[in-house]
């Protein structure tokens, strides 16, 4: 369903028709920004398959090693629809994945879980933190893109198992709560210092969350509320889990 | 589509019927050999996933990692399908693959392949052998039960990648092909150990095998001609990836 996702925003009663906003994407500059973007998410995808997957080894049991295999094919699905939409533009996602495989291999480096539990927060406060992230700036895209984006960021209906899961841990060892709230803590402080990084190192992508002359973007003021929005969503996520932010 | 194939074997025009071959699955004792048989499947495509996620981190590219990381996808959705047609027939699939870990976890640790080239020859021949060896016993099971196995077997499509890579290899650095030959000889030599120590522990799988006065069986000889048959495909098998067997 995802790959065909951006013919059906092209297509009405079948017949392809442009996209009022996709026109965005002759715009070198504009263009330049998506893949950028694009490029980062798909990285994210893959090596969020990759993380699962290597957590699913310290699953307790076979149940819980399966749930976490069956997310970790779901990232790499939803890494599938971005390369097929890059490869449909021109292109290649594996070029487009380069520049971001620094940031995203440091994040995971220093944030390798210790065990079971810290790898589901993980999974559970990472994933939805990027989600918000990618949503909130994807309302600033043509139209395909940002469908694209939002059925990439679909949850894959595995966050209720993580959350009954820790929950469970909660329950049975009490004393790990504080340890996961410090671990929870330190996700965000460190995704948000591979963000800042990403966007500071990356002209075309600071460019394209600014906007243009006949593109609306963010300010300041509204970069602030985005930041003070995430940290709200953050928040909630982590007192769903039963845990203090 | 693989999950939807139980229901298709029993159905004609929409209206269930019982299929003919599946009064076996009443018969207790064939039952305890199916669920053995599909529970060391199960356990077998779980384990093909974890090792085909860990093998993709030695991909020299990010065309590879993601090409490895679809493969394993495509093992854990063989996965699911098992699980959900044991689950159908009232059988809890993670009791099911309960006896096999050992045995499968061992023979993973006897065969960690040492470098990229290995994982994938390991990937390749494993797969391939296992494969030959379901698709011969699914011959004496019920009609619904062979088609599970015959569709959880289909090759994942990414055979062609495995022999282009290691043959480029080859191509690249000849004298890698005397150590991959080798390294198949000792793939092939630990699965058969294995799958003997396997069938010796279960009696319920040898009694499956053995076939009973209403269903047919392999004797000694059928299983002699059955293990030639495994052995010749292998070779065809190295060969295609230009490797002595």
């Amino acid at each position: 369903m995802l790959a065909t996702l951006p013919v059906m925003a092209h297509s009405t009663d079948g017949v392809p028709q442009p996209d009022p906003a996709a026109a965005g994407f002759e715009d070198p500059e504009y263009r330049t920004g998506v893949v950028d973007l694009l490029g980062a998410l798909a990285y994210g995808e893959l090596t969020a398959f990759e993380r699962l997957a290597e957590d699913a080894k310290m699953a307790p049991t076979l149940l819980d090693k399966a749930a976490l295999a069956a997310m970790a094919s779901a990232e790499l699905a939803h890494f599938s629809a971005l390369r097929d939409y890059l490869a449909g533009r021109g292109v290649d996602a594996y070029e487009a994945m380069e520049p971001f495989r620094g940031t995203f291999d440091r994040f995971h480096e220093h944030t390798t879980p210790a065990d079971w539990p810290e790898g589901l927060v993980k999974a559970y406060v990472g994933d939805g933190l990027a989600a918000d992230f990618y949503r909130e700036v994807a309302a600033y895209l043509d139209g395909a893109t940002r469908e694209l984006i939002l059925a990439t960021l679909a949850d894959t209906g595995h966050s209720q198992f993580v959350v009954d899961r820790v929950r469970e841990s909660i329950t049975t060892t009490p004393a790990v709560a504080g340890r996961l709230a410090l671990w929870g803590r330190r996700l965000v402080g460190e995704a948000l210092t591979q963000a800042q990084s990403v966007v500071a190192e990356r002209d075309a992508l600071s460019t394209l969350l600014a906007g243009g002359v006949d593109r609306p973007g963010m300010d300041l003021a509204a970069i602030g509320r985005m930041f003070a929005r995430l940290t709200e969503n953050h928040a909630v996520r982590m007192a769903r889990l039963g845990l203090s932010s």
